[in-house]
């Protein structure tokens, strides 16, 4: 039997774009279903009801939720064919902690820029380059985010590239100005063409992200 | 060359204690080094410099961090005795994900509960129940918390159990009759004896919250 894949997912997603990425590098042929985030799907609520978020694989009709866990999903049932995580568990530790960090820092502080306006947003984008601070040193000399095999970490922060845009923008600064190193390596994933594929125009995103702003009383 | 396996940690945290019962269901000897979380040591930060947070595991002198990063790490090398995480792809995915959710949500509750008081405890304790509702119902008839083998879910959880009388006994309510599922699983877990050994006596845990709480000018 052929593998069933369908992925539930939100087309400007940060999240869902790690699972496309992952897929496409995988050869993996699913069906997308696009759902709206603010009236959730029957489907969706009843695949994932714990979280009720997107992005949800669904594997011969059984889901998977999370992104980075999904991401780990599809490294170990297709193992044979371009392996996101590295076979040595220090390395792979190595992997999950950044891609954690990055689960854990980075989303939050984009939002802060963008969701906020005065003081708050000056706070938020002096956190926001702390974190890119601590990014860009991780990078040291390495051909990726995450090494010299673009992988589990590459794939968790480079969806956030489509949103660099609307984040200088809105955060009214210059990104290549003050994160040199993150836009240097984004540029190099970008040479993959399965990334420049699936991540989207940054001007699209930034349309976006207006409308977010608007529906949030910003603008 | 054996094996320096070094862990730092501090005792009362239910993050250290999932590395413990991983080492110890493994097997593996190891130094323990106790870390004073309120003067931070140079050893802890320049072990964990983006973080700087216990449990630290140092193996042959590499840091691994991030508590669920180390079970897995530990349950990688050491893969040979007591796997921690199932072999299929689908029960991993379903352990990680469970892990993860007692990782972004027990902690935050819990603390909500023994850190505040009046109205704002009031709602913390209402979100305590919900997630252990929501944990409870995933139970259903299984042995341990992550299916009939004592793993990775159990492990991620079961340190918490240590916390329960600190936290009935602040928040005012009972542990066994609000989560009565909850309770006899973990106690379930007990009748292992590396459980029982490593987990703490819920009074040493309840006297450390008191002091927490003056120290917060809660008291």
């Amino acid at each position: 039997m052929a593998d069933e894949v369908v992925l539930l997912d939100f087309w400007p997603s940060m999240f869902g774009m790690r699972v496309r990425i992952a897929l496409a590098e995988k050869g993996i042929k699913y069906e997308y279903k696009e759902q709206d985030i603010f009236n959730k799907s029957p489907l969706l609520l009843e695949m994932n009801p714990i979280h009720k978020k997107i992005p949800v694989l669904i594997h011969n009709g059984k889901p998977v939720c999370e992104s980075l866990i999904i991401v780990q999903y599809i490294d170990e049932v297709w193992k044979d064919k371009c392996p996101l995580l590295p076979t040595d568990p220090y390395q792979r530790a190595h992997s999950r902690f950044w891609a954690d960090f990055v689960d854990k820092k980075v989303y939050e502080v984009s939002r802060k820029v963008w969701t906020t306006k005065g003081e708050e947003k000056e706070v938020g984008k002096k956190e926001f380059f702390e974190i890119f601070e601590i990014l860009g040193g991780e990078l040291g000399d390495k051909h990726y985010f995450g090494g010299e095999i673009f992988g589990f970490v590459d794939l968790s922060l480079i969806p956030f590239y489509s949103w660099f845009y609307a984040i200088e923008t809105f955060g009214e600064f210059n990104m290549e100005a003050k994160c040199p190193k993150i836009v240097a390596r984004a540029k190099r994933c970008l040479q993959k063409e399965i990334v420049a594929k699936t991540l989207l125009d940054q001007k699209k995103v930034y349309e976006f992200v207006g409308q977010m702003r608007k529906r949030f009383g910003l603008e």
